[in-house]
């Protein structure tokens, strides 16, 4: 629910077209207890945090999945579902004309964000890191960041890196995604000037252990200006990257 | 590259002997090999990055440390050296008129930083977190930004946080140092909408296998505009932040 | 077997109706080590604990399963089944009218408890947490314990939370589940004056290494009055809630 | 500060003895941040949770620990310093009459705690355990409880353990304390009916990977009744035991 | 090939029945390189070690195991497989008469072995360690022991284990099989004054880390005079318990 | 760059437009961006380091790899797919004349290497280890290299290894693989005086935890002379002991 | 306290020269507890397991160890204290006459064992590994087994084991002590057929990970009839090799 | 000992000069176990291995470094002590002329090394790595190679590698040593066709965890060619680079 909503709402409470109690549910003070299956939806959050609440699946039962989107479709024009598996996805983008599914990052959208404006760009070591990279790309879509996307650039073959050294540059934020050693970031924080999120993924096998090394590759970087999410964390990643360029809508630092 | 091989090199540009591209190509790339201490000092950092370099004392020898200090102080205005034990501190100060000890932070600062901006807040969980806190704190002036210390705030008073409440919603950026569990940046990420940058410590004891369970807690967290940094490092975090605040003066993304 | 069964049948021990062998059988002296299972069922457990045996499913084989359970069905009047498998669960309910499967709990009960009483609370943080926080309900429940339940109040949403606290207050233990960074019952330790036991889940990913996160944070809690379970381990939260709100039945202490 | 304090202290602003800054300040809804060691003391802590603050020492440098016994010696009848090594209680001691230093505990308690009731048992593997078991006692001690100390009574010798079975029975709540592997609250809570808090301590070598042996075993207990917390916390245990033999204060539940 | 057998075989090649080549095949010098499977029997293993090989089947693809069978039946009286699932298993008992399938203890074992002593007891914590329970009691009985069994008689419930204290006092060796704390070995090794093997098992969930938390409990024992093999490796610990009580078969020691 | 970009380039050079620098550097820089699965082939990578490019197929979805097969079956005469399962690698086989897929090895060559010189020796300690060895095998061969294969000669039977060891002299560069403790590289790296590339394999169960005890073991060998490579990195150590008797071709160091 | 003493004190009883109180504590039915330093000698042990309690000075205070020592030597002919520091060995020496202090093994001995009887071998890879070999003989020793010490024979060197084999088979039971990789344990126990008992030391640095790295590879042997007892416990495992090579006094296995 | 040396000490004992019994014992097939220090000291190493005993001193005391040192300076004319601290170190030069020791490396060198080849190189990421890349350095330098010494090029800035890109790309195997996240190796295999022994350093703080985090950095590079050895072992690289290079004085394979 965003500010224009609530106006909307409370108007409609003020002249008795809406009674109390169903604001009160709708504003989304009280939990959903009564929904069955155990879940809470944060209906305050755009206004406390500038973003609609996003639903991981993973982990849920497919009933609490439905039932939960099934609550938003109807209060809130704009939402993400992720880690949410394809057959879940296809059936919910049946039902639901707004819904669209995307396979490799694995999310669920609703919704037509507003037209984006540009300055991150999604940085990925390998094709294997792409689901990752993607699920970054469509959340950032979804809050109205259009975001770059540099795939394949790992520093095995660092010519490959260095001829997208000017698109890197052009980029307020980089958002950097690699499996196996993890190092990217370290490198590109060594070229650039701009903060840097690494996203450490999943990806190789053996000693990686399912993204470990990857992620400890990038906690120890030599290079500053380096921030890390959890493994395979796209989502993460594009919602602080969102976060830093807008720190500057909120005009000139004291 | 020395100060009578630099001198030669100048001449030979004022004389034309050597274009001015090739020379300062010369200048940034040699490594000072002849030093002895096998280190090899990085003068074009500020050029590349926005800040000179910063030197880690840890791990190297004293004199190796003495050493780079010796070539910083006469070829660069302002520079830091962190995780530098106190008494080696105290000792540089008094060689260094310049030179500044932060004996909690652990940090050698040498030259007058500009006049700061500000815009991020320091937040600590709880006493024996300020250490790191300071490492940040200290780093930030010497980058020219004042950063507001909103210390001992710990989840376990959750009261205190919240009196705190209008300072963190100041800031356009917020640094989150915390131990143990590590819970805080999960609350205060849930409270504001600036990106938050977490700092886990090594302080606990037992399970917390030193700063481990701080580090999963804050990688895990079930806010999302949280991002990580090592253990301990609060150098990182304020270097990062800084990055973060300056994305502004870029101008806005088209 | 309870203290009324057991004087009753050293009663028909004593008249003659029922022979040593077969009454030292039914007290549970002997291991069943015939019934070809390898299982042991400990039938003097209810006096000796309070409470009769709880069976854990996994790692046994379905016949060892339904062997036990059809011993047990014929000598003790309330028992649980807990980590069952649907299927399994299912078909034993055909089989015994007194059963019933509690799918998200993964649970078999059997038999009628007595009314319950009140004063334990479970607390989750998100909806997947669910599983968990209904073993330890059902437990309760067949223990004779009413415990409110009180869902997907995570600390990303602290108004949720906060919206509840005079529930948590009324409670004299409560029961607080949560996954990823498991940062949930700091904050509520630091509210309340009573004890919380802290039941980490393994839902996440990546580096919450299937509870590991969620089990650490717990562990090194900054807030004072928190004990803490195994991961997922909502039946023994369950059990050891039960056995404080008792310690009140014993009387005054010396 | 207690409730009579309080109210002592508002009178005291009603007719003008105290005015309302200084008031504040004693009330402790403001962090001392002008300490200049960056602590924040919670003097609200009695009255919310019903004891007042518990410092750890450790991680604390020399100065602070100092700094914030002088603040709580002025305001707080009754309190204790955790981890505190030898040298500094000692010298704490010799400034503060009513300060008692336990060097086996490490702890420094302040004041004179009420005549305690009895309830709680404090049972140890072994004799390495005791600075873990004797931190719990103290801890109990100063919360108006008289634990009973059942010492050296592992599992390696059944019975030792068997011999003090009445005493054990005689307790509402038990906190057990082993390092090694960690076995005797498995054994303990088989023969009794009350709830085991179990404290893992970090006595061993090798593969005990200091306490996180003895720490899995209790967590992997395959005994119900069971709650676990972080390695070495004497402390913790005993403020969670208290939580425990109090819910009964409360009065009967509904 | 045991003695006899070769030395029949090398009268065979004196009297030219047998030629060189043969008979080098068959005594297993030189490794069945060219079955294109990629192993090497050890024919030899029983002269030198006492007993013939045993295959692990786990990690070797169904070709490979076949393979290997087919070899071993025509050479080898008396061989076992060991970690072989199901299917495999069934199918080799129809194609070879000699074969006999074990579904918990998942071995197949081929021949006929010697009418067995007695003086090893494997006992087992719990019903969902049967599996390995029986892993080494098929590998005893096929090594000419016969183990006698004692099941479900984990230290959650002492007096079970009591009970049997007659039948443990027996034994020369004990095998000792846990999951979960593994706590069952310190509590006999403390009743007995025989070699204890433990064998932790992978039974338990959560921060049983597969089996990690019984194998620490076991190796990090109160107890003395416990050896401990790898998780679940009932195979292992039934071979040394027979090294064990053979060592007095080579007379008393000087 | 796709077959047409590259044809127009060419054009220019003919033509004058694009000097052959320049051409050079965009031929290799650019990647497939437009094929729409995200990847980045490396064309310069045979120029650069000797060898083209291998493709894990592991991590990449089935469409990815089918595309990337695509690009180079048509501009690379020789190149290799590895971890690839077996349903695609046999589907590629069909579509591909020049396609050979290695069951055991998972991988899939294409085209006819030259005929290959000597000098490389595969040791493998179990029969399990053999499709970690076969990766290194066919490696070797599509490289140009003929490598002896010495497998099952694990130090459980060391008559099997010592039988062997004019083999294991007469290679100058040995890979060896194991499973389990790893140990086979220490003791052959003790018999020989050529560099040991150390495979460890996840060959094993329990503790082995996937092959880090092999690890371990191999990088803690007490034998000098050892390198080491990821677990069941065939792949890596074939290539490396390629490089390593390539070494030679670079005729003698000054 | 041995069966003679024993028989001889209960005598005394009987003829009223020592009332029964005094009896019981000396007897040790009842625990020190008014020692005032926790501890519970078990004096019954020797009855029951075979040998005196042994006491681990490591985590015990200077004074604990002093007065566990004091009482023992009044009571207790034969008795070990192990990880004892080299200073307070030396001073107890100085006040008990039959003390004997054994600085590499860093083990306390009290009284004369009787003329021992042979069959155990102590094999040992490195001279580093000397501490814990040497722990295991002072063990043996004074349990009144002579063990032959076989040190430095690591894989390394192939040799110095094989020419060491006709010792190695000679044994009846051998202990293998080994740190970095571990191997030595899985070579030997291919070569003899009697029990292997593998001792992990912390010997090694880096990946050794003080000790896991053996520990593991002696876990995960690929030769049977090994069993492993913690990092660095010499002590364990001579008590094992103790009492297996004592199975057979127990005469012929029914 | 040597050939030449072997060939005149068996002449000597062919002339009767020297009775079998003294040369046996020079010969080194016996080991010193009358030493009374438990080492066996590998003489034959030489003939085997090419290169005579390195004797790590970590984990030896200072009496068995003595005599080591005493018994090798009499019969061996060239060898090395690795990880000998700097006081024992300064105090054996005094007593043998013809030791050096090297502070920085903390290494101890006897002997005269012949002139040395050149073809191998040594990088390092950053001045703290220094020891380990001296380690590497002074045992080359010691077998009789020269190794080029590359310091302080780490990946965060990338100009410094470029730089001496020319003088890697001339050697024939690379040694590169890095800690915290370990990529260079990555980056440099990338640009070279020749063997990358990686060296893992102990360099960072915090979750690098000792070294853990640049070890699977390494283990898991996405570049080929790469091998790895364990942290901080800058000798073993050295061995296994020296045999590298020495492949090639074989002659060409067959």
């Amino acid at each position: 629910m965003n500010r224009e909503a609530l106006l909307q709402l409370l108007e409609e409470v003020r002249t008795g077209r809406v009674n109390p109690e169903e604001a009160a549910e709708r504003v989304g003070l009280y939990p959903f207890a009564e929904s069955g299956e155990g879940f809470c939806l944060d209906h305050q959050r755009e206004l406390r945090r500038g973003f609609p609440e996003v639903v991981m699946a993973e982990g849920k039962t497919d009933r609490a999945v439905e039932e939960i989107v099934a609550r938003m479709a109807t209060s809130v024009p704009l939402f993400l579902v992720s880690r949410l598996k394809e057959s879940l996805g296809r059936q919910l983008c049946e039902s639901y004309a707004q819904a669209v599914y995307h396979p490799v990052a694995r999310m669920l959208s609703f919704g037509e964000p507003p037209v984006g404006s540009e300055g991150i760009a999604i940085v990925s070591a390998g094709c294997a890191d792409r689901a990752v990279a993607l699920e970054a790309e469509v959340t950032l879509r979804w809050m109205g960041e259009r975001a770059e996307l540099i795939e394949d650039v790992g520093v095995a073959g660092l010519h490959r890196l260095m001829s997208r050294l000017p698109d890197l540059r052009r980029a307020r934020v980089l958002i950097v995604v690699a499996g196996m050693e993890g190092a990217l970031p370290s490198v590109i924080a060594g070229l650039v000037n701009v903060p840097v999120i690494a996203v450490p993924t999943s990806v190789g096998y053996g000693s990686s252990f399912q993204g470990l090394s990857a992620l400890l590759g990038m906690l120890n970087s030599c290079s500053a200006g380096i921030t890390v999410v959890n493994i395979d964390n796209g989502f993460g990643a594009a919602y602080a990257a969102r976060l830093m360029v807008r720190t500057c809508d909120r005009g000139p630092a004291s």
